[in-house]
């Protein structure tokens, strides 16, 4: 059995025992493996009751936008004030090329080198819902080994911030001081997820950083009026979507950045509202994980692969409804004659 | 059977006559019981080889844009070039309530007493996939019964407006000349979707539609700048998004709307996106159906549903991992012995 031997220097070992059996735990977790999986899964259930005390941070921000140096400048400062730190990441560009934002060795050299943070790139295969399980349960592991504050840190394209929004308390965006980047994130609806926005390199233009976070401030508050919950205004109980200016290559104004991360918590956990999202999560990532698994079966299914390639040419060529088609499959997998079609 | 009762009127009968299979046949169609279904898919199955040949256009708008007298207006005009109109309509707002935005007997009279014009109020019953299934049946029916023009409603509100740009040829977006209206589009995505942006009630302020227009065409312009493949600039052989204003109430633009959609129906025809945006649309259907069935047997078995209430408390109180009682599920349906979890 592996999980004892990996069990208890994950929960008692020293920093360098716990930080190897963390790096071998999410290994076991990302193997495909149908012993691993079952052994991952044991693994999991025992760890359960050591999770959920970390503060789960989201980051996400477009290549370029300095979310590396950010990550890094945040993570020394806590680590300064005597927490402990992990980082891991969602890059949906990983499971196409392999390669991985934080692939790079040389990204986080510092941080890297602190014994109590930990680093970890994306898991680099599979579609991006089994890329987001992997890092939602390496998040686990990080909370079961006494990482305080675990970052998931995401690239801005495609559905990856969605990933990372789903699996965190908090979800910052990283922002660059332009207008044009500013639009780009309201039209993808990542403004949306954002509980703070951070603009970045406010050092080279401070005033174009200005006229950004006032946008951006303004933007918010239309939001707000137009009757999202998460923006909803006049209530001192509830966290209100802020903007904070940085420039986390002067090292200024990650402390302005943490103590509203600090707000955002204690705000949110006094009305409750971390624990239901948490709640949330939870039950999405388990329905997530079940259409994915029903999904699969489906395809696997050998009446379904008989069927599948002509009934697909039919309905490219019109020659059958895509509805009538999908009942007819979901017959052949039940075992059941298809519906006369002539 | 009362398929060809249905066929011979639909596809060869006077205007009258067509008007009263078309509402026979959708409600058939929209029905649940299994026999009316498996007759429906019978039905369908004989209209395909006649459908095909309509522009299906969709029109999506907040409440208050507009909408009903533009679509009115823009019937009437078709009506009088020899063509013939349908208006379907996809209201999320409907399933809740029982209610929808086509259920107002009073709207688009003019338009409702048309020999040549066929509407119908949004299916009211079901989920949004249901609802867009009957809507997308719908279609094929009003094609096959000679229709020129299918025009897709939808309020711009939630997943209706995905819904209706996955059946659509043509995806219309109305605004009203503000710039929070605007902002809302663009956080929402909806100007991601848009084919042509129709900026209505110009003649309140014509000022602020020009400024409207311009940020929209420039909002456009960035887009294409970022890559999104819809946008791609400098190919005079595709559509490029564009921004019309009209006055529905004045009458005014309509022609101008109309000239856009033919040149855009032109451009694409000629360089096959026509044609391969309903081939993604039509497997895109399939598999959202197979989907909402595999859920849906997934939730009916007997395994699941004796297991699903007690995995489902334990995911939210942190007693098992969301992927853990994803996959005892899983394996529950499939008749195997859940894993061992301790």
């Amino acid at each position: 059995m592996v999980v004892p031997s990996l069990l208890e220097p994950l929960l008692h070992g020293t920093p360098m025992a716990r930080r190897r059996a963390m790096a071998k735990a999410i290994t076991l977790l990302e193997s495909t493996r149908a012993d691993h999986r079952a052994q991952g899964d044991a693994l999991l259930t025992e760890l359960l009751a050591h999770t959920g005390r970390a503060l789960r941070l989201g980051i996400s921000g477009v290549p370029g936008v300095g979310k590396s140096t950010f990550i890094e400048a945040l993570g020394l400062y806590l680590i300064a004030q005597g927490l402990k730190v992990a980082v891991l990441a969602i890059d949906p560009s990983s499971t196409v090329s392999g390669g991985s934002i934080l692939g790079d060795k040389t990204r986080m050299e510092q941080l890297a080198s602190q014994e109590h943070a930990y680093i970890r790139p994306s898991p680099s295969s599979g579609t991006l819902g089994g890329v987001a399980e992997k890092t939602r349960e390496a998040i686990l592991v990080c909370e079961a080994a006494g990482y305080d504050v675990v970052i998931v840190e995401t690239v801005g394209v495609g559905q990856s911030e969605t990933a990372a929004h789903g699996m965190t308390d908090m979800f910052c965006v990283l922002q660059l001081p332009n207008a044009g980047d500013d639009l780009q994130a309201i039209k993808k609806g990542v403004m949306e997820l954002a509980d703070l926005v951070v603009v970045n390199k406010a050092d080279i233009d401070p005033r174009a950083a200005i006229r950004t976070r006032t946008q951006i401030t303004s933007s918010l508050r239309i939001m707000a009026m137009q009757g999202n919950p998460k923006h909803a205004q006049n209530d001192p109980q509830r966290w209100h979507p802020k903007v904070v200016t940085i420039s986390a290559l002067k090292g200024e104004g990650v402390q302005d950045f943490w103590a509203a991360v600090s707000e955002y918590r204690r705000l949110q956990s006094a009305n409750g509202e971390l624990a239901a999202r948490r709640e949330r999560q939870a039950l999405a990532w388990m329905w997530e994980r079940i259409d994915a698994g029903l999904r699969s079966a489906f395809r696997q299914h050998p009446a379904v692969r008989q069927l599948l390639p002509q009934l697909q040419a039919d309905v490219v060529a019109g020659r059958i409804a895509a509805s009538t088609a999908a009942r007819n499959l979901l017959a052949a997998q039940a075992g059941q004659a298809p519906q006369a079609i002539r």
